[in-house]
């Protein structure tokens, strides 16, 4: 047996709940409001201004009781609020895997888009309930809610891939996702 | 960037029908029959008889183009046929993950049942639709159909995680699910 044998977490039955967006059991939750999203938009009056008049939550993540450690593979349901701050959808901050290792996201309610960039190369994936959105080793990744309602998604990552959120803030997304037409306009990425 | 983003697969976009029991684009599709089951069902003369009358195919399995390599993380779709031979119900062969990493089963269709084995102790979750299994690592696993209907699901596992079948020819599984009263009986593990 493996020195990582030792019970970080037994065998296991989580109830997925998609109509609900729930895990049961559940482990932590995060809550993501808008002043957590600092430097994230490009109008950065409009943001500031969002935080003013409320700080509404934007996104709120429920993880699965297994644990980010190395060699688990743990899940987690993020809900993304419909929204926009100075035009420009409402997302999650976004980040990159500090140790390089592939992930995915299952659609299970709502329009979203799952904008990937690699430092060179974006990538847009439009998700709805029962896409799989793949996220090669090596492209940082954010979600964005495209839709009038509530985008929620099931996330599966190994447990030790990490979150570097300060990627995003130093080298950007690539494309910036603003309210459209069609629900969704891509536009080139300038800072916020 | 690291190495290992030298482009095995591309960022995509995978369809998931659940109520078909499909991934599209598909990758490759490993087909089980009876013969491929040796030394595994404990009633061997029953297992003989089913091998000549017809061979018949006991599970398949359809991957999503992500390639079983270190860093990604593929997906498959299982369906096991509803069958018992010699009084035990029909199953996947089991295997144990060389390289311990978690995975994860996520049931959509029929009913069934994930047997899993550390060496020592084993522990049986039953599987419906919307039930997520979780296998830590060190914990070789088996799928069992435990209805009248064929019994899939997703799987979700690091690409580097291996197979290894001949532990489970070696040191069994803990327990065999039986065809019983309430669908399944689970007795102490004797050789096939």
């Amino acid at each position: 047996m493996s020195q990582y044998h030792a019970v970080p977490v037994p065998p296991m039955s989580i109830r997925f709940d998609q109509a609900a967006g729930t895990l049961s059991p559940e482990g932590p939750t995060l809550t993501r409001r808008m002043s957590d999203l600092e430097g994230l938009f490009r109008d950065h009056e409009a943001w500031e201004k969002a935080v003013a008049d409320g700080d509404p939550v934007v996104y709120s993540v429920i993880s699965s009781p297994v644990p980010e450690i190395d060699r688990e593979l743990p899940q987690s349901i993020t809900t993304i609020q419909p929204g926009t701050t100075g035009g420009e959808l409402w997302m999650t901050k976004g980040h990159q895997h500090p140790n390089h290792q592939g992930e995915i996201y299952l659609g299970i309610s709502g329009r979203g888009g799952l904008l990937m960039f690699d430092g060179t190369e974006t990538r847009w994936v439009e998700m709805t309930p029962g896409t799989i959105g793949y996220m090669p080793p090596g492209w940082a990744h954010r979600s964005v809610n495209i839709g009038d309602e509530p985008y929620s998604f099931l996330a599966v990552y190994p447990g030790g891939a990490g979150h570097d959120y300060g990627w995003v803030l130093e080298h950007g997304m690539g494309l910036r996702a603003l309210s459209g037409a069609d629900g969704v306009e891509l536009v080139d990425y300038v800072e916020g």
